[in-house]
């Protein structure tokens, strides 16, 4: 049988959430992956250093029998340079959420005032901290993040050594900055490599695969799976894996978020292997990611097996993408 | 207070379904509408004279105390000569679905070939007889419309004396036609008067505004509100009132439709009113659909005030759009 083994498997945007949901699904990605950059929007955000730590012991604990690394990020907000360097050694990057776009980012950013947030950006470009940032203004659901592109450029030319991510890219607007700005890096989730707006409301509505940024069009697509299977070297695969009870996803109003952690590593081997490109997926899922970021991931080994995997209708009370449908490779052995 | 007459309103579009659904939601439409043009895509859907015959009983029985006429329909097959000029006197319209594009259409038209329905679509231009036309392509969600203006002027040029109804119309392209083929005319819904994708999954995903076609991009609401509040002559209100069960709305892969039928009259005031051009309202609802059927409505004089209306949570087991929410217009009484 055909198998495909991956070495130390990063994924570089995910939500753990906190109590319940974090002990959940914590598992599940500490199962496959050797670390993850760990999202800051709980409740209330993470934005001490204390908040870093004791959220940190959270997830070790939550974890406890696994070679897992969660790479700490702080919610951005204006902080002073004494602040920055004492919590420097402690975190991987600070996430930025302009405010109120996506699920608990009441606290974001409200306007892009670069003189308010010279200090803060100029002090994490010298401490050569990373800004991760989810590119979507508040516009037309299908325009947010074409119209953020200007932000990025004035981000990005106005703190030309400041790593700047562009989280969760969706569109061929973003995929074209790649290469315009030194300092712009961006990371693909798995469902948006998949996804156009047709699978979410085309046919019937479907809550699970519903998420923010929304996928977009058929070309925006393209345009994501050609950086994504050549493994650009400024793209690293970032899950966004965004898990929500059960209830709240089914229910009207759903919640913006698709739970991929258990099933992201097999989506990408089928995705990969579907064009020819196995052979990139170890860039685009690791290397890439470790020199980006300088990071030496936990050795794990994974190995994958091209036979069909029900996915299970739950993890606990959560749904996955696909709960219930088969895809073409499974987890074989992790070492 | 202030108030607002119209006389004789009219859906030109109506889904009234069947059994149970029939007797909760036609008195509502019956209770402020002169008469509706009543869609065909029951399962089977309605395509005998027997069927036409059957369902408008159907129909009367489930309003016996109002005075409301059911314009009847035909599901569009390719038909013959004397079939139709046996059920004319029986319908005001044939409605075309492309095959599988919406709810219970799956044995609609699969390929516009002209040759194959010359004799129909002839005979029905001969005869009087206009179509009704859903007009979406299997395509992306958000170009499906724009991608069948080609099909729109193959039918309007190929049958230039038939009467074509652009049914439901969401984008600036197709109100683009309008004035471009003679015998091209549209309904608009109330629903997308108002709603652009942002309210459907802009925020949280909204299954009670979910329908085909969906909801497209400010620049089509725009255009929309330009022809429906200028009482465009070729322009008609329908509602499109299409209500399903509330567990098949509020489910995992949510049925297309939203149901106004209580609330568009109200609505459409409130619209109206909003942009000035109450004046304009009496041409929308009814006077340009007289004139395009060449129909003499029944007489009904309904008042409109305005004052809060809280709209219900559910009519019997349908929830309406704007379940819960507080409209503007109510209805102040019914002659």
């Amino acid at each position: 049988m055909k198998t495909h083994t991956l070495l130390m498997p990063l994924d570089m945007h995910l939500h753990l959430r906190d109590g319940l949901m974090l002990d959940t699904v914590a598992p599940l990605s500490a199962y496959t992956y050797s670390g993850a950059i760990v999202m800051p929007n709980l409740v209330p955000p993470v934005e001490t250093l204390e908040d870093v730590k004791a959220y940190k012991q959270r997830i070790m604990a939550a974890v406890p029998n696994d070679f897992f690394e969660p790479y700490m990020t702080l919610f951005y907000k204006n902080y002073d340079k004494a602040f920055l360097k004492s919590v420097a050694d402690h975190i991987i990057a600070i996430k930025l959420y302009p405010a109120g776009i996506t699920t608990n980012s009441e606290g974001g950013v409200a306007s892009f005032n670069i003189g308010e947030m010279r200090e803060t950006l100029q002090t994490m470009s010298d401490l050569g901290i990373p800004l991760c940032v989810h590119g979507e203004t508040d516009g037309f659901v299908m325009d947010r993040e074409a119209e953020f592109m200007s932000i990025y450029e004035l981000l990005a030319t106005s703190f030309p050594k400041l790593k700047i991510i562009m989280e969760h890219i969706t569109t061929k607007a973003a995929v074209e900055m790649l290469d315009k700005h030194e300092n712009l890096y961006a990371t693909i989730t798995a469902h948006h490599l998949i996804l156009t707006l047709d699978d979410v409301v085309g046919g019937m509505m479907k809550p699970h695969l519903f998420c923010k940024p929304i996928a977009k069009r058929p070309e925006d697509l393209d345009a994501l799976l050609t950086v994504a299977l050549e493994a650009h070297p400024k793209v690293m695969f970032g899950s966004d894996s965004a898990p929500h009870p059960k209830e709240k996803k089914e229910s009207c109003g759903c919640a913006a978020g698709v739970f991929t952690a258990p099933i992201s590593l097999q989506l990408l081997c089928e995705i990969f292997e579907q064009y020819d490109k196995l052979h990139n997926l170890q860039a685009f899922v690791s290397d890439n990611a470790q020199n980006i970021y300088g990071i030496c991931a936990e050795f794990k080994e994974v190995t994958l097996e091209k036979r069909p995997f029900v996915v299970p209708e739950t993890y606990g009370f959560v749904v996955p993408m696909y709960a219930g449908e088969i895809i073409a490779w499974a987890i074989e052995s992790v070492d």
